[in-house]
């Protein structure tokens, strides 16, 4: 079955638009606790116990897990990726691996390669300022999901992707036609987001009228995702940036079609090291922290989106 | 010493701008020699023995490789990675890790400490998308060298890098103003250069003129190529696309300076299988043929730029 189908249906069935991102971080205090990596020492093992007691907690409450591989790099630890992986669809679970690879069309087929049959992952996220030779070997991959960025969660994404720039097909060839034909502008992630969504005219819509290409717009950003929203009709939206990056309840309402579909609100040190929060959980309760925080997320955001 | 001080210290030491892109690819006839698969089995095993061949016939040739990760990450060969970058440094080389990473700050200072505590790469490639933010945690290990990701070399590089863009320095807040102004427009590849040429601005500048912050552009555009040339005047500029995707040695002359500094020209297939190009050459001759396809390289690049 294809990544958005069974998206879909564990959404249904879990009630629950949540994706918990396993970004592990180990170099500070109130990060993953110290008694697992006094006992387990190598970061690939630590990792691994840290993720195995997060799912174990919240396989049942949410549909997708979303680990971000630049900390499975950074700690050496991508045997812990991969079991982590293979833990969590064991426990009937989805996963969206975070690389945001991108390359020439050659370099992004390996990419892809390594995404499916390496680590076995149902998504993952891509850069598309190459153009569609670096998104179809991706999309080659019929039955896997896809999430291109178009508006980012950080404060500076604006640098870039919040530029004038000319329509697609008004694309002009000089100064001197933009002159003439008096071309309308839009932002650079617009630009993205319209780019993305011709890419994904040609392809196959389940029944909610999804299709596996979508797009990643932080939740930190209302406006824009309101806009994404009206040109992506086909597409889930990834929201990033709810909890520690500050995106409120009422933000992430624009990423959502009014059947409470559409999205994905993505939380990371805000679910995983949850057990900061409150004094109430000593730092062996982490999983259950996450667990409530979970909970807490679901509640109100099926309140909001009306799921 | 710094990156850049270094490689060109080794340019004028060994005559030579030329980049061996370690590529290694094993799926098909005329890749890595089917001797050394069968010889080696584990892909780890193969693509090192197969690498150091390669820099063996060629260290004294070249100042610099450039290994793509995608392909290490597919066959699932990083600590071929590893070992491959120890290789080139016991044997006078640098090394600009191809991974073209790209994230949030926090996620981003991630890469940037895989790229250099754990790959020890001297230099890297980065995908600035996500504005400054993405690009700080690299520039923040000052010694290490960064290119930035401008015009890449792939046919569909135009469907996002060259639409038309306001300029930074006019960036309108609505379409009413765009009018009023008649704003000049400029395309999105030139608008990244521009935008990594500010980020250098406070950069320190060896004798020559050169920071460490330098860019990519595909040596297939040339025209585009004498563009970002005139705007970054402090910077080098890594150019793929020599060779097998078919850029010409007129067309890479535009990456340089009048002194014959100020560019990398990288070709990987085109060198790293140089065995297949002429029945003179046995499997077992593929180191050697790399190195005949650099000293031709060497000889008629020189040439061109008066190095």
């Amino acid at each position: 079955m294809n990544f958005i189908e069974q998206l879909i249906q564990l959404i249904k069935e879990k009630r629950s638009v949540v994706s918990m991102g396993l970004d592990p971080r180990m170099d500070n205090e109130g990060e993953i606790p110290k008694y697992l990596i006094e006992e387990y020492k190598h970061p690939d093992k630590i990792i691994l116990e840290f993720n195995k007691e997060l799912i174990e907690n919240t396989y049942d409450l949410i549909p997708v897990i979303k680990p971000q591989i630049a900390f499975y790099e950074k700690y050496e630890a991508l045997n812990a990726l991969k079991e982590t992986i293979k833990f969590a669809h064991k426990n009937g679970l989805l996963v969206i691996l975070d690389s945001k690879r991108n390359d020439i069309g050659t370099t992004s087929k390996a990419y892809a390669d390594a995404t499916y049959n390496i680590y076995k992952a149902d998504a993952c996220t891509i850069n598309a300022y190459f153009g569609i030779d670096g998104v179809k070997p991706f999309l080659d991959y019929k039955e896997k999901g896809l999430f291109i960025i178009v508006k980012t969660s950080n404060p500076s994404s604006q640098d870039f992707q919040d530029l004038f720039c000319a329509k697609i097909e008004d694309v002009p060839n000089s100064q001197t036609e933009i002159e003439k034909k008096s071309i309308k502008l839009e932002r650079n992630y617009i630009k993205m987001a319209r780019l993305v969504y011709n890419w994904g005219l040609n392809l196959e819509k389940n029944r909610s009228g999804f299709h596996n290409l979508g797009v990643v717009v932080g939740a930190t950003y209302p406006n824009e995702l309101k806009r994404v929203r009206e040109i992506m009709e086909n597409s889930f939206i990834l929201m990033p940036g709810y909890g520690v990056q500050g995106a409120q309840i009422t933000d992430i309402r624009y990423g959502f079609k009014e059947n409470g579909l559409g999205g994905i609100v993505n939380s990371s040190r805000g679910v995983i090291f949850a057990y900061n929060k409150d004094s109430k959980y000593t730092s062996e309760k982490f999983g259950k922290a996450a667990r409530d925080e979970i909970i807490h997320m679901n509640r109100t955001i099926n309140k909001e989106i009306g799921l």
